[in-house]
């Protein structure tokens, strides 16, 4: 297979994960949408479902979606990445560039499918909460822990999947996202995967979804979620200074399950 | 197999998808039902496993039970709607049909089903909502691109099943629809499926469903979902100025996913 | 396979069913449990799983634990009920003569798994809802047509499960059992089994837990469910009068799906 | 396969078991974190998916993760544990230690997972109450007794697990703790597994988590679970006067459903 099509597999793929995810926390957040506070479970079970859809439609390679799955694979010392894809610089650089992108543009679709609950809604932080995860307590250290950790058991439950015969398919990971989703997504809402944090943050600050609606009072105002944490200043960007902890968290996480497995398996 | 198998295959499925999908709408929505303001979940479960119930009795047919899930097949270029049902004008015309009636009839029977229920109810947008979906906020062309995003998805994963090897059957297309309802669902409701919804705004219109209830006064009337929002005028139709909204987005949606899989896949 | 196995069989797998059944509705609706006010989802998979974890039990007999999947398939024409138990007299009473003892055991079973749970409620509506089940709106007739029709559905789709290849085993059943107590269950809470409800409702009758607690004013009372609605008169018995139409209810519904069968498969 | 390669791989399994299960409890209880109260059944799933991941990593072991299990396997007469590994005294001394040590070291990492969230959690009986079982009406024997069948549920249906062909693997053992969670964890917590509880409570009472915070009045404390009723005295400690109850009950449970299995298999 050509990394041409590796990339457009990862596109694809990794555009429905974040068309359903994003989704997903869009019903449950905006005001007005038929999901609106649904719950964690709701939360954890969307997510759980985009990557099955995900990794259906990303059949041709197999199904990453994350650049912390691609370097737990490599580091776990396997030859291919998929059936005919052989672990490189170049394959591995196909994969996290498709899933960059995919996360890009499948967190527009899911702005471009909920736009005038976007329009409608006056809290910023929930906006945002759309796009790019963000800690309940906000101690940098502490969340790229549970990053860490949240993606180690992502990362080494998948090397393992294929020991133990099953006829789930895609299925064993979606319910592996929703049992971690469930477990340890309370701290830091699970990002457990660069690509997924990382694009989806980009879309936020280039749409008109980080703009402030100017009909700030809105009558009935939800008493949900109040969102993420955010610091008092730069109330109004995509939290950049967050930005980095699901991205290196998810990455060290990986490649430590990657190591573990060729100790454990 | 003769066309008139698919069509009563298709009847059969389709009726049974509608049977338990407004049967679990109606369990939410209804005064005094058991399952009365079970959230979203619940609805988006309730309908993944009414289509896993449709599909497996429909297995004849292969299960559509969807106008936009046989366009799609026929617009990917597929020789066969099933097993022995080459593609054409008639055998897409006895899929449709049976799409069509088996969403009437389902309807009809979830309507009985539930029928003391209905009489209790009060509120006519409700009793509408079990059998019709109907957006959150009015604006036919966003709600328009909401169902082709949701339909488009649909049809692309249910063509990318086959690649990947799994042992789900029908269970596979029932996790998909609980996740685009959980993760799309909540500006329109997610129609998806012209029969699912237009067989039922058809039976709403014709059963004694739609009349308004003389004793309005209702003690300890539920503060959950008033239903979808309406106009002012026309309240106690089956809204039909929204009715080609469901239809026509998902056939886009559909018939996009085919086009698309013949490229992708 | 004897018939004293058939028996044994269902009578475990419906003793199970019945255990886990009978304990999800105890545990949403007593006092002071972990899982009170847990709602009717947790209802609804509570006894899908209650029905997976009995079938694999009474893998021997096929897991019909139901009379009627077994008065369906009968009426279905099929030569056997499960592999080397030829359908006839005698194996039919064996099988409803143990799904009726297990209903009972298993019942009791679970009671005595939350009796201090029942010593402390308070609520008799509760206490029987624990055992059997009962309409929110009492119109025999009515409640009648939702048991057929639950029942129709469940025994239909049992009976096209093997025609459509899944590597689902018993969680097929189980899901297909949260579905339509998802989707139907809302008017009478879904027996859809004779033997589901009559055998607890007997053990009810026998046991303890029909006594009204003499201490019946409780601080905190839970405002949640008061239990299905009951006839002013005899409000400590276990409402006998609406005991025929759990059982008569499925056994139409069985029988119609068993003679559909032959027509439509 | 050495006897210390099933101790290694009972401590991973149990490990992930521990720490996905502890983490789902810890979202649902401890203040600020995202799924706070997030009900009964998001606390089952995570617990199932909790014991899914944990079998698919022990898949050498045959992912036991529970001396109930492995006693249960041991009285039902079996000759091997797992492919490879004899039903002897020295590898039921490595599956136990295994799943001690993996039980106490999973809890290790879900309390550094959520370490802000228990920094921030005045509620003494929630911090206790992720880490280890409590029942909510506290008469010993009768809790004894609900941890036997809970657990005689479990071992049962795992011993009739293989007898059924299903393509389900480990999710198979995943659903069955979500139904036992369900229906029978209402009085006690569903421990129905001594490792589950012993390693976690002694995890408890050496870490910080089980400090009382001096900053003991918190604005908006939630008014959801209180946690397990705890006797007056000795409340700062790990409530060892219960500890041996999920400890002794799950070992008769288990013991009982192997025996058992030889006259009914």
């Amino acid at each position: 297979m050509t990394l041409g099509s590796v990339f457009l597999s990862e596109v694809l793929g990794t555009g429905i994960l974040l068309l359903l995810g994003a989704g997903v926390v869009a019903n449950v957040l905006l005001t007005k949408s038929k999901g609106f506070d649904g719950g964690w479970l709701l939360i954890n079970l969307g997510w759980g479902l985009a990557v099955m859809a995900g990794v259906f439609v990303a059949y041709k390679s197999g199904g990453h979606l994350n650049p912390a799955v691609t370097l737990g694979v490599l580091s776990s010392g396997a030859a291919e990445y998929a059936p005919g894809v052989p672990v490189g610089f170049a394959s591995t650089l196909a994969y996290v560039a498709g899933q960059l992108v995919g996360a890009f543009l499948g967190a527009c679709t899911a702005y471009v499918t909920y736009k005038k609950h976007f329009d409608a809604e006056p809290d910023e932080g929930k906006r945002l909460g759309v796009f790019a995860t963000g800690p309940e307590i906000r101690v940098y250290q502490w969340n790229l822990l549970t990053e860490v950790v949240g993606t180690f058991v992502l990362v080494i439950v998948i090397l393992a999947l294929g020991k133990t015969p099953h006829g789930l398919g895609p299925v064993a990971a979606a319910l592996l996202v929703v049992g971690i989703g469930a477990s340890l997504g309370g701290p830091t809402g699970y990002a457990i995967n660069p690509a997924r944090d990382l694009g989806p943050r980009i879309a936020y600050a280039l749409l008109p979804a980080h703009r402030t609606v100017s009909a700030a009072v809105t009558v009935g105002a939800p008493a949900g979620d109040p969102g993420p944490e955010r610091p008092a200043s730069g109330a109004k960007d995509a939290d950049w200074a967050y930005a980095w902890v699901p991205v290196v968290g998810p990455l060290i996480g990986g490649v430590l399950a990657g190591l573990a497995s060729q100790f454990l398996f």
